[in-house]
């Protein structure tokens, strides 16, 4: 059975971009954007034309130079955001402009101090003027999480027949729970008329560390396009992280989805960005974190030097990491010890191996990571005969 | 209806201890058990005894002074191993040893080169001989995310007869998704005889960025007890955040499932681990991160200060955060600006404001973020009567 295809739809220049100290310049956004190209994403948001001089520039470059991906630019459900948009986005091979507006009751309420049928009718002469200008216009209706289905359903069949080609379900506070946000989005596929003519969309915020798990049910549940930034960044606690979903679908083929990725660039991209945007990535990031291959603990040790599947999942090289590594700490084992020293030229008979081990674990004690320097000097402190070792 | 309580079983020292360059001395490790005591964990993993000198001691140390959580050692299916644990657990009020074994069709075969049959009998024999020193026994069935269901459920209910009280199903390569892991302990709950005597425990890892999703989905399916670190660090891609599952039952009141933590120490708990472990928390972490509550697109700002649950699910104070940003960079609007503005002495009218505007986006266009001295200098050079505005 071939798989179904999930459009990847990297916002780390625009979504991603509006984190606090984040700001790039328009020659930074254009080697991201490009590398974003060779990635493989399918679509690429450039900025929010409308915010800043600076952001309309970029995108405008960014729609110049990206060759295979959709550029698409944000826009308020605005006549003069739509404008410079379009304006932008003029000389993109494939340009998409993204409208919409606050559709639950809190954002219609507090934001808009309006009413349900107000903002219906501004959503849909947005989608309208869009269309006028481009064919590809994605329509997305903020805080959808705290939406109510129906009005949901409403707001969604009267776009499609406004011309919108994709349906963006953000959740903008991060609320939703994987279940829920699935629920939504089978809701959305089995009550509102003419969806088979557009594309859900997810979108999550990770306030509550759920932004992946909420964007794999929502694909589960019918949806076919990802919102996400590199290494998640975004505002707040940041977007749903692209590669995380991307190896989710690739170590899950039983779910008969995929995307366009070229998952061995995934690595060097989170590099990038990070470093252009000068945002590290904690350690302990899932797939581009700089331990999410490495192993301490011996009783780990042990089994990925038996056997690599026994605690990894992901080949390294499949995300662009050269290799899994094994640190030598307090709690690696002996497994570990004889595997590194080995390395670095000590062949160590079992019995060695006890001794060195007893020494290794004092000194390990007192420092958090052995490195190969120190196991010369722990061979060579060890009561053990070098010369046999050579 | 009153809610059920979800215990929380902190692991930072034991297996987020286990992260390449960050060992703890013995004294750190007092001060992080100390303060574990004080959120309100349950259970505080302290160790593994058998591992080094140095981690008998901790643990030893950990249980001689912690006032309310159980103290808890790990320890393979190895006699020696479990005496060491009891040794080291000696002075706890409430003492737990935490054996097991891995179960997976990969464990036994790669890593103990064994059959279910012989695993089956290691595992008995640990619970028993642990249970010979202490009353609470948690049994771990490593790799139990890969293991088959049938087999799982017969492990489960023999180690309950040997006395095991909670039964911890770890997905430890981090591979299942939240449905699957959530069907897991629902199999359990209806398969295992005897289960009303033992707590089923989540431990997932974060190596596809769904160790919370799947906890969740593990306690929404009837486990009750969560194993989670500060942070969310530990080995490869770290585990379960703490914070993180804690906020989300804490905003889901309708799950009807709460802990015993205080939120209000969240914050400074993330901060004192951070810090003494040198790991450093990305800003855009979910619930601890410097940004989780930091605001800068124009769109969320105006929301926020309109009003903050337009934008924002958690209040900060809740978590021990003083207060949520609004921090201003290009992407940032009129809103924001004004509110920044009048805090340090600038009432501005809506004709003013219209210009200062215009080079507060000269200027941001060229800064990554905007600071008060910065608004002092835009509002200077922006041609509006400044008299009128002191």
């Amino acid at each position: 059975m071939s798989k179904d295809k999930v459009y990847i739809f990297d916002t780390t220049l625009r979504d991603g971009e509006q984190v606090p100290g984040c700001k790039l310049d328009t020659k930074q956004k254009l080697v991201i954007a490009q590398r974003l190209d060779s990635l493989g994403v399918d679509v690429i948001e450039a900025g929010f034309p409308i915010s800043s001089p600076g952001d309309f520039a970029s995108v405008k470059e960014i729609a110049r130079v990206v060759k295979n991906a959709t550029v698409c630019g944000l826009t308020r459900s605005v006549k003069k955001d739509i404008e410079v948009a379009a304006e932008a986005l003029q000389p993109a091979k494939r340009p998409r402009i993204h409208t919409g507006i606050g559709t639950s009751d809190s954002h219609i309420k507090y934001k808009f101090n309006s009413t349900r049928e107000k903002i219906m009718e501004r959503a849909v002469d947005a989608v309208k003027y869009a269309k006028s200008f481009v064919e590809d216009v994605e329509f997305y209706a903020e805080d959808a999480g705290r939406t109510e289905n129906e009005f949901l359903a409403r707001i969604c069949e009267e776009v499609i027949k406004a011309g919108a080609t994709v349906l963006n379900i953000p959740d903008t506070t991060g609320y939703c729970l994987p279940e829920e946000y699935g629920a939504k989005m089978k809701y959305l596929r089995e009550n509102v008329r003419g969806i088979e003519k557009a594309i859900l969309s997810c979108h999550c915020h990770n306030d509550l560390g759920l932004a992946t798990a909420n964007s794999i049910s929502g694909v589960i549940n019918g949806a076919r396009q990802i919102e996400c930034t590199i290494n998640g960044i975004g505002e707040r606690a940041g977007n749903t992280s692209l590669e995380e979903v991307v190896m989710i679908l690739r170590q899950h083929p039983y779910l008969n989805l995929d995307t366009g990725i070229n998952s061995k660039l995934l690595y060097s991209t989170s590099q990038m960005v990070s470093e252009k945007m000068g945002m590290p990535v904690q350690p302990n990031k899932a797939i581009v974190g700089s331990n999410a291959f490495a192993h301490s603990s011996g009783i780990h040790q042990d089994g990925v030097i038996k056997k690599r599947e026994t605690y990894e999942i992901i080949d390294p090289h499949e995300v662009g990491v050269d290799h899994s590594s094994i640190v030598l700490t307090a709690r690696s084992g002996r497994a570990a010890l004889a595997y590194r020293a080995k390395k670095i030229g000590y062949e160590l008979t079992k019995v060695q191996l006890d001794v060195v081990y007893e020494e290794f674990l004092r000194f390990a004690d007192r420092k958090k990571e052995i490195l190969d320097e120190d196991i010369h000097q722990i061979v060579e402190s060890a009561d053990v005969n070098i010369e046999s070792l050579a």
